[in-house]
């Protein structure tokens, strides 16, 4: 008998079931002697042993929907050596789930956080296969993540639509796309929809050359600019400032979110009219791209491979159009950012895209 | 030769560029004697006389275009008879372009404030021809604006997107529709999305209503609660209040828009998450969905043959299916509201829609 | 106790699940006490008596979901009286099975041939509330039928998409719509795609006014041409035919369908390159558009109140913006026909579409 | 002054336009001393000095318009060398254009074939830089064509769209996807789409093992199988025929294409009824997806830097995540096939999908 237990945890996204089916799928089709412990919102079901038990066919027919059957929840891993209000270890109840169900391996779908957690896991003993799941694209050790295209996709048809109705109003629309640390979703999405200023958390904006950016589309004769703005893009000024500080100032400020704040100092140095749209939750929404759903099916059939194989400890993910093994131990709290020198920043400039720097 | 004169005034929306197509290639398809003249950004530039002169091909390919190729502005017919700073009476500005171009008719695409003034321009001699274009739906006259079924799809593609990721978490969605004044918009979206509590300009909310709802479905096992508001949704509080003491308390609260304040609102009276979605001017953005294309597609030829048959001083709109000549006296100031008391209202509650009220 | 039997027949289409969710939440809005036997298959299921009891669980989340949870098939109206391979009286089946389950009523959502059937049940006494369901939108009775509007949207999808490669090449693009008696489908998808021919069941063609209208293109300066065809598209000789005469001559022609019939006379008789896209069964497929979803939903809560009144024997259809409740006896075997005089055929051809006659 | 010739050849696809702003921008960033020549319908434009001179403004707004503003044509490589009807030696004849308009680049956008013809130009003196444009990603030196995830989101939306039509009758689908000598937009579009059978021109099928998987699905109490098949595919037979053999088969049997011979291969063995669908050329259609622009925009700007730095004789591809320049040399001629070992078969294969083989 082949026992394996399976969460969701963190933020969820697209191709989460799709990436399941095919793990699922993938056992099944050597294995008949299989029991599935789907954990329920994410590592708050190890921790409690809240689980259903699942059969191939609740995978099956969900290849195409969004969001994840077994729910999530933002993963509780800063706590995890803190008891709680019950005295609970939260690192000990996990492990006394896997062994009371007597798991074979634990199939892990998550960001970074969640990442960390696995990898405590691993080193605590316990057979453990990951997945690489998140919109932001920002996992270390992959090409690239599923839900990141889904993501990019969406946000992209938010400016798509915006720029017509743009064309026909003299604005400076900004667009506000998902991404606190990081801002792949922000630089594709803004690539895509032809955005006239992207700016990023990895590079911190000077609102003067974003200002001198917009008066010079005006003065070229073209009535409008879209910007599109990632959750965490931040000022050069602001990112002088410590932690602590920052926080301050934002309590302070309190804009509902970055477009608010860069719609406001944009007001007070141009004459232009601004609009904000904020897609919001939507960019974790719907069904999942054909790109992404050909990735996580075939990670997916890669991770049930790699337990068939017994052999535990890996993130799978992509290279060039390979599916790999990559160590937990090397993927575990490292973040991908977006190099301000990378040639896809080069190459956005020489297409006329500003982002907020000389 | 036959000299006619086009612009779009007010907010834009789908299908405004495949509405004038529909009125270029309809005359063009008796007469070949045939000037049009394209005021730019609205009234404005029949104001001043800013305009291009355009061919039946500038009218080609464009049947799928969103926005509108004459550019359009809110329009200022609150000040027509107040003299500008150069002390231009702005009425006998415009009749003296229409005069001076020795224009045959003036088609004018516009909502509800462009139909104000569409009329006045009839009652000062000149010859109008209108056509419904609002995504909001509230012209009366017409049993469809264009513009409208586009607005309610891509409203509809953010609740549908939203659910997705609601499934997976456990809260509450707010998405903020548009819509100042009537709530056809939302409604017809929140109907399509499958919203659970819909908000509406025209039914002023009971915050504790709303609250009994999203408890009632936590306490059937429903682990999320999605919110349609129009931006005009109203407490039954604040319905209460004068024009004057409304305003003078909105300025107080300094909520972005009412999704804000509901959320709140909301966060205070349950133990739930609330999350904001603000899909905003995207809802007018885009290709014109077929719907609209076609409905706008015969109101242009149909405005045609009013021309050619020398016909004026209509709207034209539909009723079932058929395209009719509204006289413009009768449209003019007059708006098309959801009312609470009708079928659409009473069927979308048996499917257990809340509306917030008792 | 309240006993409700229901199934779906014929072609599916889009928004079965949707109002079939609108039935069932409607009644269980006001009553608990409520039975619902769900026939597998269409009438098939009444007449073996094949069917699920289901609640209203089973009818949540299917608001967006393509397709028929209760499957359907042709129906088989036509062997009615005659009994088949063991004897079996088809009508008396069916009577029997809601005789012997004591139902209250029986929903029958379907098109055309299925309305027949349904008024039969009724006038052998058995209560019968109908929906109208079909992309032909050919139901007399309804202003509309739910399926059209998201099979009109596929099909001008494929149109547009078919547009932007037709500019690239010198070619007549032919594309197949579905319609084998009417051609509404083709028609506003013809309308909304800018086909620049649209044949129809309903307007025999004149393939030599066709070749004129492409050459005339051609000789305009336009590279390409692009057709819509119905599938019951039909030359004005072939419509002199006697039934059996145009069954033999198909039969001996061999053509797969009626694009390829059209595409051979026209490469006979102009120099230019054909290419065919049949998007078939894709146009019942996919999420109802929201248009038909809340046009469904509408028409399956009026369908409960109805039940809910105990008032039977009819269709539920819209007129206007309202729902009415027509009696079946006026509904069944009539068919809704592109009426060739009609305004929409005039104002189409006023915006220089063909439809192949003089 | 920098002289550019710039022609689209070949089937279109997405993201023609979206490439050739991101050359024409990119040196525009840079230079202002630039004239470019747009060739109109492919090397044709070249052969017979068929140009418009164009400006970075015909660039502007066409990131997300699909098609080519240039035109193409079929490329006429295989006549090379054979003086056309006038006695005209077509590369000379090329030849001379590019140096009569004293060219400093010739960029070229298209597929195998367009780049065998750009590398003997290349060959002859010629300075030429090309784009990897194809819907079929079957070049050479790149990890991926613009015009292929466009297409695969195409097809899977159909096979989607097929699929909630297939669970309400018990029917075989066949969807005829695009690529005649390579499969992998069929393959990534039927993961994508969860077909059951995948039909590849690199893996010859054997029509036995299609049926049993057919008949396995049934007996497992699953109505419907959905087939993916690449107008290429071929039947383990038919693939040990020489050239001509084969062909002399296909005319006799006149099949319209391959989805109707496979139709009839499993109608004569199987009891099931089967559907077509032939989405054809849509697959070439619409608005490229965000992926392709961004990789058609990064290729398009990296092309003008190659240019810029005066460095020829290259196509751009990408490897990973970076723009690379790859030798035309190394390019031309060579084809990159669907490898029946690879593992994203075998993946694919775990998840229940079958090759037609055992």
């Amino acid at each position: 008998m082949l026992r394996i237990g399976m969460l969701t945890s963190g933020g969820d996204c697209q191709a989460l079931n799709a990436a399941m089916r095919g793990v699922v799928k993938g056992i099944c089709s050597k294995r008949d002697d299989v029991e599935i412990y789907g954990f329920q919102e994410g590592y708050k079901g190890l921790i409690y042993s809240n689980f259903k038990m699942l059969t191939s066919r609740d995978f099956s027919g969900i290849l195409t929907v969004g969001g994840t059957i077994l729910g999530t929840s933002r993963q509780p891993f800063k706590l995890m050596r803190v008891p709680d209000e019950n005295g609970l270890d939260k690192v000990e109840a996990m492990k006394h789930t896997y062994h009371k169900l007597n798991l074979d391996c634990l199939v892990v779908l998550g960001g970074n956080g969640t990442h960390k957690t696995a990898n405590m896991l691993r080193e605590e003993g316990l057979h453990v296969i990951t997945l690489p799941k998140t919109i932001d694209n920002d996992l270390w050790g992959t090409d690239m993540t599923f839900g990141f295209q889904s993501a990019v996709d969406i946000a992209t048809d938010t400016i798509d639509k915006i720029h017509t109705t743009a064309t026909s109003h003299s604005r400076v629309f900004i667009v506000e796309v998902m991404g606190h640390k990081v801002g792949w979703v922000t630089l594709h999405a803004g690539i895509a929809g032809g955005a006239d200023i992207i700016m990023l958390p990895e590079i911190p904006y000077d609102i003067n050359v974003v200002v001198d950016a917009i008066n010079k589309r005006k003065a070229a004769g073209k009535k409008f600019t879209i910007i599109a703005v990632a959750e965490g893009a931040i000022s050069k000024e602001d990112a002088k400032l410590s932690k602590k500080e920052l926080k301050a100032k934002k309590e302070k400020q309190k804009y509902p979110s970055v477009a608010y704040e860069v719609a406001e100092k944009i007001q007070k140095k141009t004459d232009q009219e601004v609009r904000i749209t904020v897609p919001g939750h939507t960019q974790r929404g719907g069904s999942p791209c054909p790109y992404d759903r050909v990735l996580s099916t075939r990670l997916g059939a890669a991770a049930a491979e790699a337990i068939l194989d017994g052999d535990y400890g890996y993130m799978l993910g992509v290279k060039k159009n390979d599916i790999v093994r990559v160590p937990l131990s090397e993927v575990a709290g490292k973040l991908k950012y977006v190099d301000p020198k990378s040639s896809i920043i080069k190459e956005a400039e020489m297409t006329g895209i500003s982002f907020g720097i000389k």
